[in-house]
């Protein structure tokens, strides 16, 4: 068997890392919809972007017809701190499930930041050094692209500004730790530090924040301050190109083993890692290469794909951001508190709403404790405490490897492991505990905050 | 330069990987003391030792001839999940400090228990399993080794019960959850499941428990219990000789690109770590092939090499254990309350007492606000954010660089990173607050504590 060769994992060599980006936009017949100017209703161009995002960070961003953009050789050296991401062989999940499934998993938490956040974070950062430009703001919930950041940041000597929302701050101190270990401010959301946040202590004093209120002090930050830019973790085009060196580094892998995967799984929440965990495998599909089932996996209590619409959003809660069309569940739908399994938006990337839309992959949703219970099943085989966004992955590659075994099919499942549990412990105890519970908000619940979708031509 | 060519990060391949364990007992012309029992004062005999420990580890335990051991393939089996552990090249921070030196590290935190311990977790397992036991039971204090343990258990389906000192397990619920997802009982010591537990619980109703306590109740709780042992992750020669791999790997990489290391350098707490890391080198030392610089590295509050004495001692507090002879503080010496930084045994594994004593190497000790502030410079620089332990190894290796800055000497520095501080951001919320202060026991400290040692002839 030419798999008795293939090790548990493989790791490229550095001469084998990516040298490029790949932007799957340029092989996509028909494009994204633009974002749109929320003042004037029409497509945003550079000049409205670049107040707010790094001048080379826009022209990625608006970047649909060059197919690679070489990774510059600063960004290249830190990927070699903790690249390349190993592609692993399930060889002991395979076994406990008893399939014939080959099941591969990429690899994307062995790094402080704990999740493959830091590939487009050192990116942005890198662009602001090289603009020149003192710092950066962003929010951050839990702490994973906050912690990315402080990292980015750090190691360009940039100040790094998070606001991040109140009540993470207060209850999960750890990952606020990590970023001020780093030489992160880290500013609990709503604040004094903002117009914006001034104003939602006026009127809400015992409020524990929000996501959507944190990226507007962000942003006002941002604009208001002299050399600062605001810097996003999901959901832009910008961060799906950066993502694509998972996808990347994964097919160099594969190809190296002569290996082809039948289906490929990734969780969803903004779009970031699924994104850039297929773009090389969805180029080749889009451009007639070879074909791939791809499949986005999501809460089913945040299920953009699987029960939001075909539209112009809002991309943040306070409504400062551009309009993007995107499967969307309203901008102000808010996942139910019981929560604990990530993949909170309640959009998608532009580019994953348009390849979805045009029936380039599929997406299905489970609920936590289903996801839990695949994550302590992997945990306990695979050795590696899973981050509870990644185990929606699993959850998938693991229904999909026991389909196997009733049709006996070997089929190759590829998914992405985006990171590492050990700031969810609550999460974790919870199921435990036995105290952990399902919500699936109703229709009428997203019909409500569907009907609030901004009016566009 | 030939240095050119070395990546940042050194992986062997698998079939790169040690096939035995080393042991160095085997090279050393004069050998450790034996154990002794503390009922007789005379050598322990495998007889003593088989109703607490497996057969195959007495066995390797009492085996100071053989200087190879066959890693058994199960083992090797369930290295290759999380190994090999990357040799890494430390550019970043050579050029933060400017330094001529050569700094490598030996990362052993890219698993989940976070550490090297797992390397002897699994070994431990094994032989548990191949004795026919049901379970083992263990102590565990900020959870570290619990965790270690709770995976190898898991994965070899055995029952795991690990007594969690008390305040630990109320305070630092995290690893106490990682340990339950891995199917691992938890108790907090002291507790009503043991006759030493209920006593101590009699006298001292508020207790926050102690590592002494934790490990009478598991050592109580594997003899009382049919098919059960007790296993302990640290200062025994068995643990050393697992964690020889460590070493074997380190010095197979470097061997591979032509590396010498003047220094070598490790934390030492009871001696895990150093035992491992040093192995190897310390085998050519023995035979006259090479000499390196030996460095162990541990705190000022537990000062055992440079502060204690070379005599027997008992191993635990609870003073149910065989006596052995080490470098010790007293099994009564506790660090101070505000010592955050881990390494707080009393003692030092009986090898590494005994190559001290022969001054084959030497040993220093830091306060910890030094330590953490090599920490945080260390994470900003190389990404990773070290635990507390090994981030004694890192102040060394800085200091050591640093002199070389000096001097202009190009020596080549090896220390082992052994694990992520993940676990550990309570501490460096202390640290990042200012609020972290010093303490070093008073001469007279010590000597109240050392006033106790067991009379021995």
């Amino acid at each position: 068997m030419a798999n008795e060769k293939i090790p548990y994992k493989i790791y490229l060599s550095e001469e084998e890392l990516p040298k490029k980006w790949y932007n799957v936009r340029a092989d996509m017949k028909k494009k994204p919809a633009p974002m749109l100017n929320p003042g004037t209703g029409k497509p945003v161009t550079k000049a409205d972007l670049t107040p707010v995002f790094c001048d080379e960070l826009v022209d990625q961003e608006l970047n649909e017809t060059d197919a690679y953009i070489d990774i510059p050789q600063e960004i290249q050296d830190f990927y070699k701190m903790y690249r390349p991401a190993p592609l692993v062989r399930a060889y002991c999940l395979e076994k406990a499930l008893g399939t014939p499934a080959k099941i591969y998993y990429k690899f994307e938490g062995n790094n402080t930041s704990g999740s493959h956040k830091l590939n487009s974070a050192i990116a942005q950062a890198y662009y602001a050094k090289k603009q020149g430009l003192k710092g950066v703001t962003t929010e951050t919930g839990a702490g994973q692209w906050g912690t990315a950041l402080s990292m980015a940041c750090s190691y360009f000597d940039l100040d790094c500004r998070v606001y991040m929302v109140k009540v993470s701050y207060e209850q999960k101190p750890f990952r606020r730790e990590v970023m001020r270990t780093y030489g992160a401010s880290v500013t609990p959301s709503p604040s004094n530090t903002t117009e914006v946040g001034k104003k939602i202590l006026a009127e809400f004093p015992d409020t524990n924040g929000s996501l959507g209120c944190a990226i507007s002090e962000a942003v006002e930050a941002a604009v208001s301050t002299e050399g600062y830019r605001y810097v996003l973790g999901s959901v832009l085009s910008q961060v799906l190109l950066h993502q694509s060196v998972i996808g990347l580094e994964c097919k160099a892998a594969m190809d190296k083993y002569g290996i082809k995967p039948d289906i490929i799984i990734g969780c969803a929440g903004g779009g970031s890692n699924l994104g850039g965990l297929i773009s090389p495998f969805m180029g080749e599909k889009l451009r007639g290469e070879a074909d791939y089932r791809i499949v986005a996996v999501e809460p089913a209590s945040c299920p953009s794909f699987t029960r939001g619409t075909y539209a112009y959003d809002f991309c943040d809660t306070g409504k400062v951001c551009p309009l993007q069309k995107m499967y969307t569940l309203g901008s102000g739908f808010m996942p139910s508190p019981n929560h604990a399994g990530g993949l909170r938006y309640h959009g998608m990337s532009a580019i994953l709403s348009e390849l979805y839309d045009q029936g380039l992959m599929e997406a299905i949703s489970y609920e936590q404790t289903a996801v839990f219970e695949a994550a302590q099943q992997f945990a306990r085989v695979e050795g590696i405490l899973p981050a509870p966004e990644s185990s929606h992955a699993i959850r998938a590659a693991i229904d999909e490897a026991l389909r196997c075994k009733e049709t006996g099919e070997e089929k190759t499942i590829l998914f992405g492991l985006t990171g590492t549990g050990y700031f969810d412990m609550y999460a974790y105890a919870a199921y435990n505990d036995g105290t952990m519970t399902d919500y699936i908000p109703t229709d009428e619940e997203i019909a409500a905050s569907l009907a609030n979708l901004p009016k566009v031509d």
